[in-house]
């Protein structure tokens, strides 16, 4: 899990230290997709102007607070599972079942490494069918709002992708690579409906 | 600025509270990619594969750090703004001097709120010009957050479009609404350059 003051965490980030670094800061912008849409459900639940919506909204917004605590935990889970690669290369390589070992270790944490990410990407999927489900039946005053969360689950989506795609080129395995191919290819479908969305509000707030 | 522990300011996020919202979710990630940006540069100086793309990198670094910070900032005048724009629509409005005394101070902060947003992509658009600067010169082993850093700041960009749109759409005067636009217009060009890094990066790792 994700903790601590948002300035030293930034601080870390820039920093030369090994974790947080990328993943992490994908994960980062998905939880704030996900309190994006949470908040503008909270700011439409219990308004009379929305009243016929409340069953259809509520939902949206619990499922956003799982989705951004998930998110949360998932940086921290892409920061342990990048130090784990780190102490795989680590291991020592002076004789020939040494580097046997090395290898394999180190094929088996890029392989584990790949998960975060990929749980990242999931979560950014969802984030944007959930801002997807919003326009018009959501509080109009923070429908920009709604534009920010799918912009910002876009980029995490895509952010997840680079780094899942890194762990591909990292991989001995073709089996375990076009299995995670697969996977991250089928989170990055999201990514037409998320720019859909963003590109609709954009025309909608601005007339 | 922004500050406190990450956890806690996400569930203000994503709470009804009326800041934190969009706009410091924006300057947020921003931050996270002027990071990230500043991160690439500090694991490339004093590596000697990269010894002679010193000097070129390490201004970036100095300039994302500045980015970083100002981007924090940022976030906090956001929430400050918008507080404004509350307070204005909170003014009496019933006698005819009261609506019209109301209707310039909603005007007045309404035009101001543009202002962080405007900063915020203005940042990110630096950003990504930094960004672009990486790629061939910095460490080959952290391209992905080069990457990762024009994604997330192309989302900083874009979602302060949104914020500065939803502004524009409530002024009255189109002189201010016009200078507005402008503004806007100028940093949104950096966007293109922004999705060719991403773009080339994703091709480049995966390779």
């Amino acid at each position: 899990m994700l903790h601590g003051d948002i300035g030293d965490w930034l601080e870390r980030l820039g920093s030369a230290a090994p974790t947080p670094g990328g993943g992490a800061a994908a994960a980062l912008a998905a939880a704030a997709g996900a309190g994006l849409v949470e908040m503008v459900v909270n700011l439409t639940v219990g308004k009379k102007a929305y009243a016929e919506h409340e069953d259809h909204v509520r939902p949206i917004g619990a499922q956003a607070r799982e989705l951004r605590l998930r998110a949360l935990e998932l940086a921290g889970d892409d920061e342990a599972a990048f130090s784990a690669v780190m102490s795989a290369y680590g291991l020592p390589k002076a004789t020939d079942g040494e580097k046997a070992a090395r290898a394999a270790a180190v094929e088996a944490a890029t392989a584990d490494a790949a998960q975060p990410p990929l749980r990242v990407a999931e979560v950014a999927a969802r984030v944007i069918e959930l801002a997807s489900a919003l326009p018009g039946r959501s509080n109009r005053n923070v429908l920009s709002d709604v534009g920010i969360a799918a912009s910002l689950a876009l980029s995490a989506l895509e952010s997840s992708a680079i780094n899942v795609e890194v762990n591909l080129a990292g991989l001995r395995d073709p089996a375990t690579r076009d299995g995670l191919r697969k996977e991250i290819d089928a989170h990055l479908a999201a990514a037409t409906l998320g720019r859909e969305v963003v590109a609709n509000i954009r025309a909608g707030v601005a007339r």
